[in-house]
């Protein structure tokens, strides 16, 4: 048997196992499930024979996989930073991005956005407690007309100065986040702490990846936003801190130009909500603008 | 903006992406894991994009995966079956198999093998108290030049006959597996119990998916064999039941005709190996031949 021939047969054993793969997924009742799962075989046959994926590489990957589920719990989601350090949770939101011009783009949505926040009044503080220097932060929620949208429901959340979510923390600690509705002029405004830059968690199977790949687990600092509001599309996002060290080179890829923002910081005295400072303080303009579409 | 710009300009941001991501795996320092992530990369991102992955499915990914990875334990592997039901493990087993004309053909190493079976005497028997009609089996073992293999490690496993393997039950029972060597000649020979069929574990995320598809969790009745021996290349395989009514939609696509034999049902009497049976018994003949390499 010549190589060239050994290479055509087994070649054509390896396609005929994704053919039957295939084939045994034809009769799904979901048309779209069909759709998702044969493409899925698809592309993940196309990998393992295109490097030609040993015996010990696939024990390595469900020995990834099995220590990736057993250090995700109901605060800490292995599987999200997985997809976030691949880029897929990046490319998925580009693939659902609307292609509205003027629209404020969306990023990563990541692991610690949580159900249980507080609600806070117009212009209250979210910190609760975290550490950093207050910010004060507001701007205004409109459609791409320029309509005020009233009522907008703003979730907020960010870590604290020293880089960790309340939710990292023991115990059942709440802390830089909790949401707020836009007043009839689509105004918002709310005290929190200036956003710190951060490691995502990097003693579990994610952070032993991104240390053989030579890559940085550091985050640069950033406020997330969750914007609903009905008939508009939600808007997942964060604002980034202009400046940031960590700006070209996000460990989850999910920096934008048009969301990075000045944190622009003040000497203790009046601050524009008639509030008075008695400690250095900041402030952080964001302006928002929605597209129209199902809130989901 | 004409809608072929706006499908231009997404298909560029979304391809941005990909490039920033393959990127931050240059500086991986082992070149293998750095082609293997980087294949990863491209074939998962461009599932998502040809599927045009919502963010509502993304999650149900997650959610899936995180399912996968909590039923998992010491006694249960959820992302063996998992990749074994997507014909990823059967697709690795044609990727490394040996080219070489009459060798014993492999097949998926299934989530039952475990290292702590015991070592039965040449003849012994293996069942250990697991149900279903006493089979002999034997046969040699030979190198692809005819040459008899001494010393061989025979490793076997199988299902009783209600369709569970020993692990599956609670406690620490050992049934229906064992190991032992191959004489001078290449000979081994053993008792055991006839394969029965039966379903995959069916009440997780994969019992879910195969249900959503309309696929059958049955693999047909089978024997597994692990066959090591110094300077050849271990085997991996199984024994199917000729006639056996899922042998053309095994769950987990294992089954080559190589490997499908016969089981002789005998009546009470004398058996071949000097024994003499009081009940209905059965017997298989199994030659094995392997192939130079590294045993691994
Ligand atoms: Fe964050
Ligand atoms: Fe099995």
């Amino acid at each position: 048997m010549s190589i060239s021939t050994e290479t055509d047969e087994s070649a054509r054993k390896e396609q005929a196992v994704t053919d039957k793969v295939l084939a045994s997924f034809d009769s799904t009742a979901s048309p779209r499930l069909r759709e998702v799962v044969q493409s899925l075989v698809r592309h993940l046959h196309a990998f393992a024979r295109d490097v030609r994926l040993t015996q010990a590489e696939w024990e390595a990957g469900i020995e990834f996989l099995t220590r990736t589920g057993h250090i995700t719990n109901h605060r800490r989601q292995e599987f999200i930073l997985l997809s976030d350090v691949l880029g897929l949770s990046m490319l998925t939101v580009a693939i659902n991005a609307p292609a509205t011009a003027g629209a404020t783009e969306s990023t990563v949505y990541g692991p610690f956005f949580v159900d249980a926040a507080p609600e806070i009044p117009f212009g209250g503080d979210i910190a609760g407690g975290a550490s950093g220097t207050p910010c004060l932060v507001q701007g205004t929620v409109r459609s791409t007309d320029g309509t005020p949208v009233r009522g907008a429901r703003i979730d907020v959340w960010e870590a604290d100065d020293d880089g960790f979510y309340d939710v990292q923390y023991d115990g059942d600690r709440i802390a830089g986040r909790g949401w707020l509705r836009s007043d009839d002029e689509g105004r918002y405004r709310f005290w929190s702490v200036v956003p710190a830059s951060y490691p995502i968690p990097a003693d579990g199977p994610v952070g032993d990846l991104l240390t053989a790949a030579g890559r940085s687990p550091m985050r640069p600092a950033h406020l997330h936003f969750k914007v609903a509001a009905a008939g508009y599309r939600t808007l997942i996002t964060h604002i980034f801190v202009a400046g940031d060290e960590h700006l070209d080179h996000d460990a989850v890829f999910g920096v934008k130009d048009s969301l990075v923002v000045d944190v622009v910081r003040e000497d203790p005295g009046n601050a524009p909500d008639g509030t008075t400072r008695n400690e250095p303080w900041a402030q952080i303009r964001f302006d928002i603008v929605l597209t129209t579409g199902h809130e989901e």
